[in-house]
């Protein structure tokens, strides 16, 4: 715990560039969740450009909420040129499971990149771990049981900090593993609170080169963010109001604010 | 109208999955109106598993506000895999009439796919009709008179409902026809309120396979969220909180809120 | 100064058609901050329709946050069709710099297209102009030092309004030079308030034509709506109510607010 609140510490020193190629459906909110946190986002998503792009990076987050073929072809560029310098890569597997396409793609990510965090919903997680899932969309069709072995196991496999976000999450790096309790059902009503999830991630990794303390902490300032928004509700506010909030906490986020409320069992 | 209060209500339980193809400016605000209003987004825009996802949902949106040739290519692909199985897909003509290209799409799209739903406004669906059209960009240039004619005429040819949005929207499927009267003219000062009136139309028509119900359930939702949205405006504010107080009230929307806010007339 | 207001006054009956091709990052703030200011945006970035739109348009703004090669040829297509027709071109250079690709996409564009406006930040103006630059993914490295001779220098070489936006603004067709002073920090906090800056100018450049009064025209107006906005936030409001307060302040700009707040520098 300790050492997240270090990690939060340093953001405003480092002021993180973190590279996205990720999905156009939500890349405005990770940019502004990037910004609210500290770092600074960078989204270039060519081929001419992504590997030189990210090997000028802090951190490199791949998201494949929309894919197309020469996306991923991109992704391999810009996650080997993070490899070779030693930047850390962050995947969010968006939708894994869902299609044929989308299972095959991260198989290519996964044999090819060193991932150092892997942070998806239970079904994405399942998926990748050869499971039955039973994603609808990008949505999670699973129950969390069994999250912090299934962590715990692919950590191990996959050398990575496997995250399993979800009402309780379970974070683990195969030696060490932990369940965050934070958070609120109602940023499951907004779209990208899981791919800003991943940037936060990104904002801490490229802080400090420790990915399972970066998992965790991103984790946790989105699960605190989601619960300050939801305090900061008046009556009659809905979805639109939330989602102003979660920017409004993520923006005002302090490091008391992680040590009261965090909710982390070892 | 009971049968527009029984959909409402079967939301909740099923939790529609609706697939978009869409454009890239407006997407975001898509995929939030479908969780604010209950359903779930997914976009998948890879010919490799544009047809795969649609299979797989409750219905499907095709927008052509930003449109490339390969994107009519998986339109064509997602909407036949959508009428094979019987899930109705709406169309909305974004521009229709402003570039050749555009109208040539459109044609191609009506050509080759059974659309449940095309919603559109004045000067799209003149476009559509092979009438003279005056649009503007995106915008409608046309006057509503004989917006009901036209919908009722158009929906017998391409045996689809038809929606026509404008001040007063017509919306008819051939055989029945009405106006709805909801609405506020700030939501003109947004970007998107018409991609997202296709989305929430989306979310009615995966609940159950009633198009002209739908059609004037989403419309009749975009229009009281936009009525709610600006009775909360304080003095002062704008379209900023214009937009956060339309998501708040598709998010709270309740089904005593139709019964007491519908101005629908047969 | 007094044609600032009235430049701004002329925005309601001419209701000016932006055509953007953009990135995908922020063109959603792009869309409704022009429409916040009384202009519509369009968005059409397939190279079968994207100079027949810039054709029928008021202006043109070219931005090449996200950039791909396809996009570089369309930008040269809608640019050319601009140029035929006298619609002025606003460019932004999101980003110079910081990859050889963007660079080399800039020098293009320029050799091959008459823009009426450059506006971007020190370290992107300074990459254009050959000089050595610090700029990280697409934010500035480099003091604002010198801003005004730079701005005049390179106006002067590239016949074009050159703005450089900073802490102090500085704009120069060359001939006439200025500083603008207004502004918040807060700006820096969010995703895209650069390129929402260019199509502000777009909606003043595409009101009436005359470029250095349009871009001083756009800085002056995002730098008020900042300094509103954040007069208007309360306590423990962050970067999520700010940005809403932007849109409440771009939407209920009056000329009063212009001749009352401007703070520029002849």
């Amino acid at each position: 715990m300790e050492q997240i609140y270090e990690l939060f510490n340093k953001i405003k020193d480092k002021q993180p560039l973190v590279h996205h190629i990720t999905n156009s459906v939500t890349m405005n909110d990770c940019a502004n969740a990037v910004l609210a946190l500290g770092g600074r986002p960078v989204m270039a998503d060519s081929p001419n450009e992504a590997a030189e792009m990210a090997a000028q990076s802090s951190s490199l987050v791949i998201n494949i909420g929309t894919l197309a073929e020469e996306t991923v072809e991109l992704m391999l560029k810009a996650g080997k040129a993070a490899n070779e310098k030693g930047i850390p890569v962050i995947f969010d597997p968006v939708g894994v499971g869902a299609t044929q396409f989308r299972s095959q793609s991260a198989k290519t990510i996964l044999a090819n990149i060193d991932c150092s965090i892997i942070c998806g919903n239970m079904s994405e997680i399942r998926a990748l771990a050869g499971l039955p899932s039973s994603g609808q969309g990008v949505d999670s069709g699973d129950s969390m049981d069994g999250a912090e072995e299934l962590a715990k196991e692919l950590a191990g496999e996959l050398k990575a900090t496997i995250a399993i976000t979800g009402a309780i999450d379970a974070v683990s790096d195969g030696e060490r593993t932990v369940r965050i309790q934070n958070g609120h059902p109602m940023l499951a009503s907004l779209t990208g609170t899981g791919c800003m999830t991943n940037s936060l991630i990104g904002v801490f990794a490229g802080t400090e080169n420790k990915p399972f303390e970066a998992a965790a902490a991103g984790i946790l300032a989105m699960g605190l963010a989601g619960e300050k928004a939801y305090r900061h509700l008046a009556a009659n506010e809905g979805a639109g109001m939330f989602r102003v909030r979660l920017f409004d906490a993520l923006s005002t986020l302090a490091v008391e604010d992680l040590k009261k409320g965090a909710r982390i069992n070892g």
